[in-house]
C-alpha cells in the first residue's frame, strides 16, 4: 500500500495534535499503513509556511481547497472553527479524500446529517475527534461492561465540566454566537460526554432537559458595551435509553476549577464503573463479589493489559496522555482505509452523538420531553 | 431551668443516635440546658426494659402513648418507621411536648403540612433529623457561599447514593411497599440532599423529573413468588431554584458501592464548594484568586475554626463521625426550647425540604415541569 | 458487678475526650459493666466545679491525690500534661485503683519502666491511650496481614505529622523543654506510629535514626528574646523488626498542612494495605488476586463487618470521629477489668511502644545502631 | 544549523521512548534544531531492519560499533541494559558524538566517573535519561521552592516504588546478579529520586542507610533449582543535605500495587508541596497564607502556566504522558548542542545523583554515616 499522504487544515490545538498523531502513530503502533504529513493549510500564507517547517509537512498553503484538491492528499483532516468543518468535509469527501475532522461535525444537525450522507454516498472513510472514548481507560470500561463484569447496567450518570467561561469579566468572543459557534458548552463538551455514554449504555430513546446562559451578556473587547450571550453556558438532561436504562447528563463551560472534568459513573446490578477524565490513566471498579469486608472502589491503573497502552509503553502507571489518544485515533482511521472497514467513530456515529445534544438543547427550549427519532 | 425529660421513642440505629447525643450535648457544648434520659419506648416490653438499661433510660415502655403523656417527658424523640411518625408526633404536639422526629416527617406530604401545622398552633419546638446540615463542614460551605467567598452562584449538582437495594436478590420487604414506605430513595435519601442545596442556594421553584424502579420485582422472604417494587430506586430531576439558579438532583438506593455519598457541587462566578458525606471532615474549594499557576482545588480538613468542631475536639483534623452530628442537632433543640426560638430544620423546614421530593415524584409520574407552589 | 466509680483527672483535650468515653460505653456496646462519673480533678477548684458540672461528675475537687484516695473512685483517668502522669499514676496504682493514662506513660524510660513494674506488682488493670489502634479500621488492617490475606510481611514505612510546631514565630513554650515535656515530635506523636507497626509488624528489634530541632529558638511569650528548643521537631529511623522485616518510621511535628496524618504501609508478598489516620474511615488494600487488569488499590470503607463499628451505626460508609475510639479503649478497660484480663495496651505494651521512641531518641544522639534489648 | 543525526541503540521501552521523542521535538517545541532519525541498532539484524522501518530510521543495524562511528550520527542514543552502557558511551565520545544515555549511567561509580570525565574532556554534549526531572509539575514545584513559595526547606522525604519484583514466584533474570544489573532498586528507581531530591533541595552530603533483599532466590526459569539474588529489592536512607536539611528516601522493586510511585514530599517553614508520579500531571500545595479556616493542601492540575506544557496542549487538565517527558528531555540536547551549553541533567549531573545510590549501598552494607564526599 502506498504511502497516505495527510493534508491538515489548521494549526491550532488539534491542528498540532494532528499532526502529531500521523507523525507518531507507526513509531507507536507497528502495525500501521505509512503516512506521510504532505500540505499544510493555514492563514496567512507565512504561517502556514512557519508551521509547515516544524510539524514537518512537505507544502504549505492558505487555500484550503488547493489542499483538498491535492494528488498529494489522501487523508483531510479538519481541524479549523466548527463553522468551517461543513464546506470542508463537503468538499473533500466530494474529491474523493478520506476526512478526519473534529468534533462537533457542524453546527446544526441539518448539516451533520448531509456530511454523513453524503461521505455515505462517497465510500470514503471518515472519523471524528471524539478522543476521549480512544482512551484505554474507557476502552477496557466498556470491554467490562460489555462482559457483565458489573451486571446489567441499570443507571448512568455523567459531567463535562470546564472553566473557560467562568469569569463573568471574560470579553464577549465569536463563541457566544450561535451563527458562528452553534451550541455553547453541549457542542464544545457535552457532545463528548454523549459519545461516552452512547459506548457504555448505547443509544438514547428520548430525553427532557434545561439550559442557561449563565452569563447573559459580556464585554466588547473594545470597550464599546456589551452583547448577547447568545448560547448555553450549562445544559442538564434526564435521559432514557433505547434499553430502558434511565440517566443524566449535565455539562458546564463556567465550572471554575474544572479544566477537563468529563466523568461518568454507571451502575450495574453487580456493581459501579466510575471515571474521571482529569485522571484520564484511573479506572474505579466496585464488584460486588467476594468478602463483603474487604469490598470498596478499586482504582485501576491503566497499563500494558489494557490495550493499545503497552504500545506506547510497557510498563504501567506510567501514563498516557492527551496528545496519545488522538495517535489512537489517528490509527483508527489509517487501519480503516488500509482494511476497506468503517472507522469508530466516523461520521454516522458522531451524527448519532450530536443529535442527543440537538435534542438537548431543543427539549430545553420548548419545555418538553423529545424523541431522538423525530429528529 | 428544669431538667428536660426526655421521652426516646425507637432502640434502632436513630434511637440509639438519639440517645447519645442527649447524653453526650451538655458534656460536648458545655453552654446546653440539662436534660435526662426520662422514657424509652419500644416493644415488647422486655426489649424496651433491656435498651433503656443499656441506654441509661430512668424508665421503660412498650406503650409510646403513655410515654407521650408522661409528666416525665418534655421532648419526645420519634425515631420509628416512617409510617409511625404522624401519629406520634401529632399525640406528642397535643400533649404540649416538644418533638424531635427523624426524617422525613410522614409518608405524604398532607400528612406533613398537618404535623407543621399543628406544631405552629401548638406552640412547642420541633427538629427533624436532617443531620448532615449540622456537619461543621456543610455550615462553614454555607458560610463561604454567604460570604461571597464564591461569588454568586450560578448552578447546583447533587447526588445521594447508597446501595442497600442494590443487590437484586435480596427479598421484598415492606420498604418497597407505598403504603409503609411511602416513597423510596427520595423519602431515604433525596430529601437530605434538598435540605442541603436548600441551605446552600435556597428553595426551588419548579422542576421537572424523572425516576425508575430498577428492580421491578423482589422474591418474597419465604419464597412463595417475587412481589412488586411500589417506589422508586433512583430519581433525578432538573430544578429551578428560586433565585433563577438551574441544577441537578439525583438519587439511588441501588449504587453499588455508595454507602454513604451525600455529595454535591456548588458553582459560584467566582469559585466552586465540592463536598462528599463519605468523606464527611472534608470540604473541596476552589477559588478564582491569586496566582493562576497555582490554583486548584483546596481540600480543607475540619477543625476548630469550623464551629462547633472544637467543642468535640481541639485539634483540628481528628475528625468528628456521624454520632456526632446528632449531638450538634440535639444541642439546637434543647437551646431552642430553653431560649424559646425556632430551632432549626424545624417542622417548617423539613415540610419545604420534602414538598420538593414529593414534587419530583409527581413530576416524574406525570411528565411535566411542577411547581412547588402548586403543591 | 457494683458500678465501677471514675475519678478523672484534667479536663482538656483527653480530659473530655475520657469522660465522653465512658459516659458513652455501655450506651455504645451494651455489653459493658456499669460506670459512673465519680470525681473529677483539676485547678482552680471553681474549674473543677465547673466542668464537674458540664461533664456529668458527681463531685469536683482540685486534688487528685484527695481523688486517688477517694472510696468512690476505682479507675483513675490521667490526662494531664506528660510530666505528672508519673506520681499520679503510682499514687493511684498504690492505692489499688486501675489506671487509665494517656501516652507516653512518663518523660523517661526509666519512669514507664517504674509504672509498668508497680502495675504488674499491684495487679491492677491499666489501659493507655493509644487511642488510633483502636480504630475499626486498624484492627481490621491487623486481621488481614494475620489472616495471610497480603502474605508475609516484607517491608513497613510509616509517618505521623502535625504542623502544630510549624511556625517559626510562635513562641516558645513548656514543650520545648527537655525537662517538662520530655521528647517532642518522638513522644507527641511518633509513639502513637510506634503503636501501630507493633500492631502489623510486631516488636521492633534495633534501629538506626536521625532527628533535628528545625525551629532551633522560639521567641519568648514576653518578648524579652529568645529561648532553646531542646527537644526534636522531627525524627526518622530505619528499624528491623524481630521477624527480620525492615521498614522506616519518620515524625514531624512541624509539617505544615498535616492535621494528623498518621499513616502507614505495609508490604506482603501477595498485597499491601495502607491508611492515613485523617482518612481514618478508610483503608487501602491491594492485592495480587484475579484478573490482572482489574487491579489495583481498593478504598474499604469501614462499617458493620469491621467490628465495632456496628456498635455505633448500622450503616456503612457513616464514619467515626475521634471520640468514638476512645469509647472502644474505656469500653475495653472496663471489660478487662470485668474480666480479670490484661486490657490492651496496657502499660506493658505501652513501655515496649516507649522503649522504641527512646531508642530512636539515642541512635539519633549518638548515631550508631541501637538494640531495643539494650535499653 | 544542519539536521542533527540521531542514532539510536536499543529499541525497547526506552528506545521507542527516544525515537518518537526525536520525532516530535520540533513538532511541538517549534524552536528546536532539527533532526533526523539517522541509525537505529539491534540484535539481530532483521529486528533492526523491521523497527528501522517501525520508526522511521533511515538506515539499520546490529553492529553498535558501526553506529557510533557512521558519519550520519552526531547523537547517539543509548537505551541497552545498564551493563552495555560504559562501552557504548565512551565509545561515542571518542568517536565526537553527543550522548543521549539512559540511567543509570553504569553499573558502578568508577565506571561513571570514567564516563562523565570523559565527556567532560571531549567537550560533547550529553544528556541521562531522568524523565521525571522534566515533568512541568515538577519544574513548577522547583521553581515554588526557589520562589520561597513555602519558605526555607526544612525537611524532605521521598519513596519510589514499584511492583514488578514483588512476586515470590517470579523467575531469576539477570535483574538479580550484579555483575549484570548492579544495583537493584536503588538502580532502577532510587536514582530518579535522587535526581528529583538533588533538585528540590540540593545535593546530599552524608547519610545512614539499611537495605534488604526480600526474596533472597528465585526459581531458575528451567526448573533446575533456584538461584541468590544478589542485589536488594529494598533500600532506605536518612540523609542529611549540605545546607542542613534532614530527611529520608526510601525505594522498593517489590511493592504491590505501586506501578511507578516515585513520590516525595518536601516541607518548608510557610508550606509544604507533595507530588506523586502517578498522578504526573497534579501537585500538591500546601501554604500557611490567608484565612486559617480556609487553609488545606491545593491539588494545581498543570497546565500552561506551567510551561513546557502549553506546548503539547493549549488547555489545563488534558495531561502530558510519560512519553511526552522524553520529547521535553530530547528537546533540552537538541538546544544545549546548538546553544552550547551544558544541557541538564547531563553526565555531571548523573554522576552526582548516583553517588548517593551507590552511598547508601556502601552505608547500608557497613552499617555506618557515609559521606558523599569521601565516595
Amino acid at each position: 500500500m502506498k504511502s497516505l499522504g495527510i493534508g491538515l487544515i489548521g494549526t491550532g490545538f488539534m491542528g498540532k495534535a494532528h499532526a502529531l498523531a500521523f507523525g507518531a502513530a507507526k513509531a507507536v503502533m507497528g502495525d500501521v499503513p505509512d503516512s506521510h504529513l504532505a500540505v499544510l493549510c493555514d492563514t496567512p500564507a507565512d504561517k502556514a509556511a512557519q508551521m509547515a517547517d516544524q510539524f514537518g509537512f512537505a507544502h504549505a498553503t492558505d487555500d484550503w481547497k488547493s489542499l483538498v484538491a491535492s494528488p498529494d492528499v489522501d487523508i483531510v483532516s479538519i481541524t479549523t472553527p466548527n463553522t468551517l468543518h461543513f464546506d470542508m468535509a463537503i468538499a473533500a469527501i466530494k474529491a474523493g479524500k478520506h476526512v478526519y475532522c473534529e468534533k462537533p461535525l457542524a453546527l446544526t444537525l441539518d448539516q451533520a446529517r448531509e456530511m454523513r450522507d453524503t461521505a455515505r454516498a462517497a465510500g470514503v472513510k471518515t472519523m471524528v475527534g471524539y478522543n476521549y472514548i480512544k482512551n484505554p481507560a474507557f476502552t477496557h470500561a466498556c470491554r467490562l461492561v460489555q462482559s457483565g463484569e458489573i451486571g446489567n447496567i441499570v443507571h448512568f450518570r455523567g459531567w463535562v465540566d470546564e472553566d473557560y467561561q467562568a469569569d463573568p469579566s471574560l470579553p464577549w468572543t465569536w463563541r457566544a454566537k450561535l451563527s458562528d459557534a452553534g451550541l455553547g458548552a453541549l457542542g464544545d463538551l457535552g457532545c463528548h460526554l454523549v459519545s461516552m455514554a452512547y459506548g457504555l449504555v448505547g443509544p438514547i430513546e428520548s430525553l427532557i432537559a434545561d439550559m442557561q446562559t449563565v452569563h447573559a451578556t459580556r464585554p466588547l473587547a473594545d470597550g464599546t458595551g456589551r452583547a448577547n450571550v447568545e448560547n448555553e453556558d450549562t445544559a442538564s438532561a434526564l435521559v432514557r435509553f433505547a434499553n430502558g436504562v434511565q440517566g443524566s447528563l449535565s455539562t458546564s463551560r463556567s465550572a471554575w476549577g474544572r479544566k477537563n472534568r468529563l466523568a461518568w459513573e454507571v451502575h450495574g446490578t453487580k456493581g459501579m464503573i466510575c471515571f474521571d477524565q482529569e485522571r484520564m490513566n484511573e479506572l474505579q471498579i466496585y464488584r460486588n463479589t467476594g468478602d463483603t469486608s474487604q469490598q470498596g472502589f478499586t482504582t485501576i491503573l491503566t497499563g500494558p493489559e489494557h490495550p493499545p497502552y503497552g504500545q506506547f509503553c510497557p510498563a504501567p502507571g506510567h501514563q498516557l496522555g492527551f496528545n496519545d489518544l488522538k495517535v489512537i485515533e489517528a490509527t483508527a482511521l489509517l487501519r480503516a482505509i488500509r482494511d476497506k472497514h468503517a472507522a469508530y467513530p466516523d461520521f454516522d456515529h458522531a451524527y448519532e452523538f450530536e443529535k442527543t445534544i440537538h435534542a438537548i438543547a431543543l427539549s430545553a427550549r420548548n419545555g418538553l420531553r423529545v424523541s431522538l427519532s423525530d429528529l
